[in-house]
């Protein structure tokens, strides 16, 4: 590797501080400048990275010599200063949402791929050893037929008064799911509702169903007395439970399911119940952050897509949008397309 | 009270060795007969209840001199057997639900007032202390405004072949919430998935929606790697989780909330979380179920009511009967009623 | 098995209901009596076991026609009660301790080898499927060598006034030890103190030592805000912790552990820990309390000692004196003699 | 407050850049220099405070002009290098325990009150909001009369093998103790067992008794299957478990208690207990090692003692040397003077 990446960050509000650390401890990446229109978190950046160059304008972060551009600011902004920074020529990692339309999304995409920029989106659940021993699991049949998935991600805080709960917590379990089955969702739909500003939804329910009959439910709400992280796996054979939070052991593996068999006496069908182990595999200690922030600079080096690229976050921001359109008509069970 | 009153119990399968029990130990009550057609669970009874008369058929029970019937059979016996037994003029206790379908359960209703017999559904959670300590903080206010209830209700086993998760497990939710915010809902949707036998739902999601925007979400499964039995209320003053599992305390009150405020500087909403203490509160140690099965003995020796009344039953059954429409109908939402 | 065995049972107080169920549970065994000095405790038996003959003497009961007698009563009175019963010939199973001395001890043991009568103590957890999974696991090597166990027994209330918390309580912790490691202690410590009634110890901690420099706590109090049955084994490869309260899985394998090796640079010792994957495993769902009694019936009839026989409950009491001993001394360090 | 006290730290292993953190953070501080012999820790230290002076060496950070040192280094090195430092006229914070013997620490704290400078021991828990909370609650009266108190701080790793568990984790549980009670126990007694490496004790369990009969028990290990940092408080009112590692409520106090009454009927003790709610208060949101920190800045620039004093800190290492003794003299019972 000639010389590291100079990456320039824009924003360093709640999630910002979180790429500005991992970006400047790898050794390829150059924290080359910091950008920031709030003068507080400004000089908060300052304090902590003393040699980089820092920027309370966008234009001027792109006119520096970065040649990549990692954008951690509020959600509608996402799209704008990803097409100005792909028009800029640099490469571009964007937190999630990549956008808040399909029409906006596809553009990124478009405009990254027309100038050989890699476009990577924030999906670092991707990342995630738990989620990726997950995915071993069910790729090698380990769980049998998988029959459904529900995840529950709610706490109190975080609140937004522009973008309701779906656009700002459920892309983490629209993109592990996709993720996980390696396909899109086949419907949509989703109920919600706003409590706190009579504007955006504060708690939504959304359901996904999978090829092969496979189904998803998403809970997602900032208004919660208890925060949870929380993923349960149902399968044929086995079933799992990813628990985020948990003190010992994040992912269990229960040797549980049911068999359907007729009864030779009555030539009925009857269900037989296996409860075997538990097992809760030890995962590595990696960050998936620092993961995901390393593949974003290997893409840019080595010219191969990174895992969360940007058609995996237009796939996001199709269902998102999808959901969207649902919660607008009162969980209308929609169609994803062709 | 003059004299014991004798109860006839049908059924001693899964759940009738339980009301046996209770209405054995209540002074009040005489538990006369058994009536179970398998021949090894009457053994069964007959091992536990040597005094008590047994038989292997209705008909045998209700020439008897019963003057109560309880029914613990499978669900879509509930209505036929109830029926029956109140034109036999006896008193009626049945399991939930009442009956299978809104006709049946009026039906029942009208048959037992206009014979003057107690017909009471087994909705045991309106009997439980921890219920009913929820509902006192709610009436008194002290949770606020309330904004949504979630329920969660999974374990792997009492799988059934004849009725879905819905008829089967989500009553108890259905009761909770009507006891609890003392309103029917008004709209319901609904959406679950068959992975066994194809024929009824093992998994159920259903959200109603009360009057003044209230929510509610029920998850109902049977085939869950975890044994879950958790209530979450959300208000604008409090929050509560009541865990019908917890070692310790089974209902835990959040101090919790978020308050809106404007900003005096930018004029823009701002929210205000605060957080304090949580209390445990101490609950008395009385069985649902004893308390339930003493209200019905009490209805049939005072003439008044029961709390989990024939109308009570009713009202379960018509939001179990318009969400198992809209499963139907892949969620559509319908509206309750006049 | 020609004949079930007639077993007599003295005490229906806080444990012999249990007993009472067990033995009126085993098809080999026949409850033919019960004898409680106690009129509302005996008609208590009376409403649960109507066929049974009862007793408010124990006279009465040793000269009905029971070969066998089963007696839970407070610790003080087994020794005598069981002396009668041996004297009068019948088998004897004895809740623990089976004495308050070794004196007393070692005189039962003789006088049922002496008569050719089975003796056996309640020692119920070595009829655990947890605890002896776990000697399974130590017998097999699978945790290396055993370093150090420690047991927490507590909770609040069972308060005694005649006994103290390490007569009540560590007699489970102490046959638990012996039972895993298959030796007895060479030396006994113990500390506690009176909070109560100034006589009897609430709280105790107990330390013994085993060969091969194996040490074990107990800490043992009927003087805790939360109930606690607890042991951990820490072995050179792998640990468990045993929490008999846990709602999933009380046995948990911890591939854990601390390799020494020598610095191939500075030539010091450095330690290696490896932590992988814990593994909870599938008990056999079967009751203690129902093997325990069956193993006395079993004993009985084949004339093959119970494992937890008189020698069994005399090792115990050895232990319980040394550290009554020590207890008075504050914790001075006795051996245990050959 | 004139001008920032410029500090300088030796060691910048486990501890110190914790303690580096938070001087670096403190407006009334200045993180001058830090000290550190492996030239890989100061590299690490230079990369994250490039303003400051780094040495490899004390000599050289001594004859800089810092007003105060911080020393996190290996225990055994305490001494000497609070020596040095206080006879280089600094004002001194060193890690706990501040000595290793009695005489050690005696002539640290008469140095320090000779030459008029801050000597200050890390002894964090007292600064925790946890601790301080309980504190307030025994000061208060409200948990009645304290009966005892049991800790438990174990886990797998920071294994040492020049000092025992005794010295390196029990400093910890001995503070916590003599802060709550405001009082010296009056006698020590120690037992422990060396596994790894046959010279220093990897587990230690220690009695301590304090005026009034008030017990207290601590166990400490560093070879554990899981990580507990867990105080019992059992008062003759309330009870209190604090368990550092709660993800929901550190502190949990239980309306629990046991009263002795005089049975009117037989004329004998028995005992009520009652069980009434549990409060888990909300504790202030502050670090421990920023308060203690700050503490130490506070008592240079005012002159006032800081809360963990050299005399506390001597206080600790008392307690701990008559525990060596005890634990070399396999358990003996001694006292710790007047």
């Amino acid at each position: 590797m000639s010389h590291p990446t100079p990456v320039g960050l824009i924003g360093f509000g709640y999630w910002g501080p979180n790429l500005a650390r991992n970006f400047h401890a790898i050794p390829e990446c150059d924290l080359a400048a910091i950008c920031e229109a709030n003068a507080h978190r400004l000089a908060k950046a300052r304090a902590l990275y003393r040699a980089t160059r820092f920027y309370d304008n966008v234009e001027a972060l792109l006119n520096s010599d970065i040649e990549a551009v990692a954008i951690a600011t509020p959600a509608r902004s996402h799209y704008p200063l990803a097409r100005r920074a792909l028009l800029a020529n640099k490469h571009v990692f964007v937190e999630k949402p990549l956008a808040m339309s399909v029409a906006e999304a596809e553009e990124l995409v478009e405009l990254a791929e027309a100038r050989g920029r890699v476009l990577m989106v924030g999906h670092v659940f991707e990342y995630n050893p738990a989620v990726r021993h997950i995915k071993t699991l069910l790729d090698k049949g380990v769980i049998g037929q998988p029959y459904y998935f529900y995840s529950t991600r709610v706490n109190l805080g975080r609140i937004q008064s522009d973008i309701n709960a779906l656009w700002s917590i459920a892309p983490h379990d629209i993109s592990i799911l996709i993720y996980l089955l390696g396909r899109m969702p086949v419907t949509v739909s989703a109920r919600g509702a706003r409590f706190l500003n009579g504007k955006v939804e504060d708690v939504v329910f959304l359901i996904l169903t999978f090829p092969n009959g496979v189904l998803a439910h998403i809970h997602a709400s900032w208004l919660d007395p208890s925060k949870v992280r929380r993923l349960t796996v149902v399968g044929s054979k086995k079933m799992i439970i990813y628990d985020d939070l948990a003190a010992e052991g994040k992912v269990k593996v229960y040797d549980k399911g049911v068999t359907r068999f007729t009864d030779p006496q009555y030539g009925e069908y009857q269900y037989r119940l296996h409860t075997g182990d538990i097992a809760i595999p030890k995962l590595p200690l990696l960050e998936p952050l620092r993961l995901e922030t390393e593949d974003f600079i290997r893409a840019i080096q080595s010219g191969r897509a990174p895992l969360a690229d940007g058609r995996n976050g237009l796939r996001v921001v199709r269902v998102l949008e999808a959901a969207q359109q649902s919660l607008e008509k009162e969980g209308a069970l929609l169609s994803l397309g062709e």
